[in-house]
């Protein structure tokens, strides 16, 4: 949180059949629908999320990331990184607010990896879902299937990773939390805000802007346990888990949506601040560092993106 | 305990080298040694167990299982199992008190599937281990690894095993909790004494006597991630997990000692009364029935066998 | 289960208020009903039972239990135990199939400790509720609050707890897995059909035939953890809890239905053979032996009862 | 984090006989003792913290606590921040590097509430305890007694809340995560820096100055009744737990060192980010607000202080 960008703010995401989508989001994920828009666009928010939205699911032909948001502290901020990045090289656009319903204006950039990202100040605030703001129980009745605690993080796939690197600690005030070094060559970065262990992640691949997966946030390995459950009750597509990365050393689940992207459930892993040591990973140890337990790569985790 | 057969009394298992063998049973499994005996065999045990011992280790040139005992309630019971036995057709044999020390005399025989069993009525009650039978603590300091709680049951593979379930459920006074069909083919069959998902459990296989692995229950889910954590840090080969079965619904993790012996660990799962129906898995769902989250079957699960 | 009684079968309870009551029992507690009859009685179970029904609730001016039941293995054993009630000195009264729903025939009789129990060995089998028998799922969805998994054991308070264990030791085949000793007076003692720590447990008390509580249970610390939230959450009436006991170790919650029973949610605890050792606490550590953290009686656990 | 401070670095504490302390603190906690000075003060730390210490035992006549610090992103932050304490009016101390063994220069205050505070940079980075700072494993083997994550927060009890929510949020960068209120009196306060729900909580108190616990962090929920388990083997001074906080809704216990000062260790509970809505308790429900399962105070816990 140096520069101002306090946290992963939304996902925009690309699905193939907008009723799938639902019935995976909603049903199995356990995000609760909470807007559409006129683009057919559908607004989906995890329950501990203070703001409006965090995932937003666009049909189209081909699935993928769209863009991923960070919101910042208040719109100076905002303004001062634009103008930030357009130094560093980024070329900036500015979305107008009420583009995405409820969100102020946007500030978007393409990352030398070739991800669209964007940063937002403002969203309206309409507090955890299913909770009163005075005397709060200690979690809302109602919620479906794995109850994802909020949207974490998202892993990306492409090339330039030092260039990346630089961009999101020297502009966006990230600092680099774990990397996967291949003698002189990153293999993996994973950056964070603060304390999180990640707030995004990149992993090197010569071709750019692949999208690898969105992350949730679950309370306990039970939770993870459950949401194995579920993966295997619904017939969902699993990739792997529950298992335990190397990385981080969260407790973790992959699966995929209808469309074919990746999502992840995790919970636990390590904390991070901005002056602990760097974590690396040789990539000799690449198989302990993705899969903790079976220290080997499963080779659909490195291949299939979208 | 139809016939007054209690539960799974030892196993004795076969290893190259005993030196690797107690680094695995011991500082990972967290078992205890507590004797040597003569042969050079060492008796080990899981600290909830009152008896004296429950795994026997003795080297020898091939790995694998020598015989599984269980404990009956009297030596009267243990007279009359042995006739019904030689009814059924079984070869008997019986051992004398002390040939495993501190153990009374032993009726052993062959099932149809070709496993050696034994019955025996007396072993040395040494309590928990590091507990005080008055005012005991919930659990004692001390416990190495994985802190294993009991060593819970076998599953073997074999043939015959229509006869193998006349003869355990007949003669013994096992119930049949759950079993794997292909139309009238049995794939696999699960038997208890009383409460738990299985006892001893048979997966068919053409050739006769072989040992899948031996099993050793833990308290929590928690403590199946630490198992598979401590896997890995002491480079441990693994073979699957964490996951849950179906059959049985138990949580688990699978790994192989030092000497190719498959063993599990794990917690949870169904429990069973006598009264209870069968509950039936069908062959074409054999995947999900053995790996219920990933639903498809580790070639390595199946033919893997010592 | 040395006897042929293999666990217990139900509890009839007396509410002062149907409707308030099964707000507890089934959206709280997570109990499911099954039927009613033409007296009122509501029948309940939950959701691992196989047979029909677990829980009945009479409604009546005064709160407390009206009988608890054990399930025999066949129908041979309930006229064989029946006899040797008799002998023991039971007054022995036969209830006729039907008189509880789906239910076969019943053998009541009077404890020395002054509680109703009843022995049967039909009921109807409707299986695990929302599971198939074939191929069946980890658990099924759509359970309510607590999701308890079974109707566990009763505990109760009266005199005469000497021939109160010759009773169900000799008579019924029960082992005494666990006493409170107070020099030569038995204070408490917990009773196993087998593997469980208790089946029913006896506290002295001067007066004959008090109900203590019903207990069920559940399959997580986790899951008694959500189980304090959702007392607080609904406004319930809490004894003591989340917490331990000493006796058998199991992890616990107490609270009140809205006539004042009181109920047990708790996980884990220790297993009992029939051949283990009893485990004995001292009166001068009841405290510790009721509440193995706080270590202090909470009087209210002590002279609430119903 | 606004202001560069960017977490609890330490905390020093006055106990009455060091060896016991120790015991405490070593043993029980599961904290490393790392070095020793010349005052006799001893230094600890939590394993997975990867500066130098977090603890500083003092042996003195009262028990308490001397001071607590924060750490902040540099050098320059801590000349900044020391003018602007000056300015709104704290009476400002520097003491020198070293004064703390290997910690670097300090600026020391005193908060409106009566309570010593201090400010830091440099420390010297020592790593996680037990762990590579390449490949590291999950955790590392050997740790002792409740395995404490961190230290995590202090609960401070004093008056001039008002003046202290200023000072910490205007001048520290602190946000009011949570309080309670009756009416227009600020009853309780709980501060964050970043995604903790509190690095430091204020609870009014006619006395200036007075401590109610220092707590540490704990990963799960069954830590917590691992710690409960450990709390009444070692027969340690019990104050409530284990439960949850309303506030925060943190799960939790509470125990007292061989001084008198009260411990807290706890696992999960709500994040924070500087755009949450304040969380509000109001004083009518501060039973539940503190205790969220009894929903009654403990006299104890309100009044026993050091």
């Amino acid at each position: 949180m140096k520069k101002g960008v306090m946290r992963p703010g939304h996902v925009q995401l690309r699905v193939l059949d907008m009723a799938k989508a639902l019935e995976h989001y909603v049903e199995l994920l356990g995000l609760i629908e909470v807007d559409r828009d006129e683009q057919g666009r559908v607004y989906l928010k995890a329950w501990t999320e203070t703001d409006k939205f965090s995932v937003v699911l666009r049909e189209a032909d081909e699935p993928g990331m769209d863009f991923m948001a960070f919101k910042v502290i208040d719109d100076a901020c905002l303004s001062r990184l634009a103008g930030e990045l357009q130094e560093f090289g980024c070329q900036v656009e500015e979305l107008p607010a009420g583009e995405l319903k409820d969100c102020g204006r946007r500030v978007q950039f393409t990352s030398p990896s070739g991800h669209r990202f964007e940063l937002f100040a403002q969203k309206q605030v309409t507090g955890k879902w299913g909770l009163e703001e005075v005397n709060p129980e200690a979690w809302p009745r109602g919620l479906k299937g794995m109850r994802a605690v909020r949207f974490d993080h998202c892993l990306l796939y492409g090339d330039e990773l030092d260039e990346t690197l630089r961009l999101f600690t020297e502009v966006l005030g990230f600092t680099l939390a774990e990397q996967v070094l291949d003698g002189g060559t990153r293999i993996a970065q994973f950056l964070s805000l603060c304390m999180k262990a990640h707030d995004v992640a990149f992993i090197l691949h010569p071709e750019k802007g692949r999208f690898h997966h969105a992350s949730f946030f679950l309370e306990t390995w039970e939770d993870v346990l459950r949401a194995a459950d579920l993966i295997s009750m619904t017939d969902t597509s699993i990739d792997i888990g529950p298992t335990r990365h190397g990385l981080t050393h969260g407790k973790t689940i992959y699966f995929f949506d209808p469309s074919g992207n990746r999502n992840e459930v995790f919970c636990g892993g390590d904390y991070h601040y901005p002056d602990h040591p760097v974590v690396t990973w040789t990539a000799d140890q690449l198989g302990k560092a993705i899969f903790y337990h079976d220290r080997v790569l499963n080779e659909r985790f490195l291949t299939v993106l979208t």
